[in-house]
């Protein structure tokens, strides 16, 4: 199912290549597992975990990661968040908490044409904290950039798989390379407009719907109804066939009462 | 820890309680607790679920919830997606195919704003399907807007919650509700900045790291360096106050080397 289409955007492709999701001491094998999973949704596919936990339940990642197995398996393990960055120019550090120097963050979406631009020729990390406390203020000192992802003061702490998310998302879309699906049929020219028109006039004469006096009053409403979104040519010929049924129907009503 | 700061903006809070999250027939009673915690991260509160499975692992409904077990509880369930979606203006379906007057979606982003509109005045929907199958074409026959979440085609599949992630994201971050932590401390202006480099340059001189005919070569270097991003007034002081001191060490080495 080759649902979602590509532009023939090699470079950009390869930009993508050039980011990496490094995540620091995850508990939850499924929450790396989910991760995974987001990573590949949005083309992202060089992953790290720093210091991995001896208890990591590596069943619930690989059930987790659904098709994404692959990236799981392919996955770079480092003892120090000092190696799993070192060949990286921009490293981003995510943060939910303000303070030490985290009020200088970026949101997601004003990161992410930062992290294109860095990515055309090195490598860059985004950086993921535990699931319970976060990163520490020396794993953020490294960090060249702060990230803070918009949340509402109701329940501001992210599951760690959804902070992924919005994070390689805003970078997905703003990389430009999906493209999404778009109307193929014609949109109809004002000439087969008016012609359908001609005939839905006609129909609401014929049906008795309305009568001449308060035919164009009504005509306009119709016109603001069909004028309210693009009709493609195929929507403009269903609704002028069912006029003109209506038309064929009335006429043979009349032949009966005649 | 009052993180996420919130504008006095009551009317916009009103407009988020108008959104409502119908997920129909979901397989997984951990997607669902995700659902939960999600929407609660964006500010989101009316939850449908139609033709809930009776087989449905609540347990793990609750686990995955984390801290948005009220809001699972406060769910609505409904026999069909007619009766869930009854009362809204906007009914708005996620789809990933194409086909079928899929052709005419809307990304999450674009979907925001006509969602935002609608919700000042009136309840609208979210529809999301079956996590193996989607939405049925009678679902989204009913439905007034496809939203199409761009993917990979690395991997196009997404998580039942991570769909609704990006649609919840993408509205409650153009609703304007967040306030993103600003620097608080004031950014130096030309005066201060400059008396830091008269500083910087007597301590290039005095520690001999330069001479006279290089110093304003060097000079050019660190005002480059030091204007690629905004300097606060803390920072200013930090970096003057650093060069103060080397000069007091250059001056205390020179009178030993008497």
């Amino acid at each position: 199912m080759p649902e979602a289409r590509f532009k023939e955007n090699k470079s950009n492709m390869n930009i993508l290549d050039n980011i990496r999701i490094v995540l620091v001491e995850p508990i939850f094998g499924g929450n790396i597992g989910s991760v995974c999973r987001v990573m590949n949704n949005n083309g992202i596919t060089d992953l790290a975990i720093v210091k991995p936990r001896p208890e990591t339940d590596w069943e619930d990642a690989r059930k987790l990661s659904c098709s994404a197995k692959a990236q799981l398996e392919a996955r770079k393990e480092f003892a120090t968040l000092a190696e799993a960055v070192a060949d990286c120019t921009v490293v981003a550090g995510t943060s939910a908490r303000t303070g030490f120097y985290r009020d200088t963050s970026h949101s997601p979406r004003e990161f992410a044409p930062v992290a294109l631009e860095s990515a055309k020729g090195h490598k860059i990390a985004l950086v993921f904290g535990r699931e319970n406390k976060g990163l520490s203020n020396e794993e953020l000192a490294r960090c060249t950039h702060i990230i803070q992802i918009p949340s509402s003061e109701l329940y501001t702490s992210l599951n760690l798989s959804h902070a992924v998310m919005v994070c390689c998302y805003e970078i997905f879309v703003a990389s430009g390379t999906f493209q999404p699906s778009e109307e193929k049929a014609e949109e109809a020219n004002s000439e087969l407009r008016e012609r359908m028109f001609d005939v839905w006039r006609e129909m609401m004469l014929k049906t008795e719907f309305t009568h001449e006096q308060k035919l164009e009053h009504m005509m306009m409403g119709l016109r603001r109804i069909f004028s309210r979104g693009k009709l493609t040519v195929p929507d403009v010929k269903i609704l002028m066939g069912l006029a003109k049924q209506s038309i064929w129907v009335s006429d043979q009503w009349k032949k009966v009462n005649q």
